[in-house]
């Protein structure tokens, strides 16, 4: 039976997993979630999700939410097929996590709340949209650090420490004259190679933004 | 050679950590980081933390940041020894997975907030700090029904899904006036019984707050 992934192609979240799903090569069902008529905050949808959000990913018995704990399972379970995204060495794994955790921690809540107001038309900044931006830019200043010695930000090849930035990279890209890689050329040459994997473009797109 | 945390006893993220050392049983070096003289700022400390926060590990060449993966590197490295706080089971392992992206992506920012805003002495309340409280029940209220079916949030068993919420749940314990386990009698009894285990109370004996 093939995994059945609800959410919809303009949702971030969901964007991630597409891709992890077409890095490993694995066929799957798209289901989109009506969130214009509500559906995401139905019974049915919240017992798949029960914080109403997308996405969510079933696997005959087993539903799971979160996207990056979805990629992880995903990542795990078809270990051998398509693109290895998870390292295998445990201490190349542990620097791995470390930049999953950076993404989740430090880079997720800016550019989300940057996404948020470009959504609501107001990209030219309140107070708070400058202070999100202020906070992104001093993490892009640590990824150019790290990414002058190491090709991905996980380690020296393509890891969900990538993928789990892809569509937070392809938001700041289409942002390009704010600058974003302005004097940051390793972390313009990594999102231009990441940004430009297959996966990713088919993902793309779908993608209404 | 003993593993050395770089931390302070006052800070939440450092305390994820220790508590999740005394849990495993591993002999560790515990170096306060002088934050008052902004020894986090210092290009030694940025060496090992480039965003200049806490905590840092280092074991022999390896160091880290990011307090969860660091949790998880010590969880894997030290399997067997201590408590078990991964799931073997693939499943069970996702669905661990799931809860804990769950706190890093759904709990921990309105809490850390809310610490935040109690240092500054605002704990009452503006605007801001309303939506936080806010948003954190909500995330109770999903946690209620996830605890009337399973022991622990990650299963059936203490796993690193509940050890990341001990910091954020001592401190909600401590404001309890404010009535967060009111209505939640899952949540309480869970957070009595993470609260109570001997490497928390290690901790919270050292905590300022």
């Amino acid at each position: 039976m093939a995994l059945k992934l609800y959410g919809t192609v303009a949702s971030d979240t969901t964007q991630r997993v597409q891709a992890c799903l077409y890095e490993k090569e694995v066929h799957f069902e798209f289901i989109t979630v009506n969130t214009a008529a509500g559906e995401h905050k139905t019974p049915r949808f919240l017992a798949r999700n029960p914080f109403g959000e997308l996405p969510a990913l079933e696997d005959g018995d087993v539903t799971l939410f979160e996207s990056r704990a979805i990629t992880q399972y995903i990542a795990n379970k078809y270990d051998g097929k398509g693109t290895d995204l998870i390292m295998k060495d445990p201490i190349k794994l542990a620097i791995q996590t470390v930049w999953m955790d950076t993404e989740n921690q430090r880079f997720d809540q800016p550019f989300s709340k940057l996404i948020e107001a470009a959504i609501e038309g107001n990209e030219g900044g309140n107070k708070d949209v400058r202070e999100y931006q202020r906070k992104l830019e001093s993490v892009l200043d640590v990824y150019e650090q790290r990414l002058k010695e190491s090709k991905y930000l996980g380690g020296d090849s393509f890891t969900l420490a990538d993928l789990h930035h892809l569509p937070g990279m392809h938001y700041l890209r289409s942002t390009k004259a704010k600058g974003w890689f302005q004097g940051r050329p390793h972390v313009r040459a990594w999102a231009a190679d990441i940004l430009s994997r297959p996966a990713w473009v088919k993902v793309a797109a779908m993608s209404p933004w």
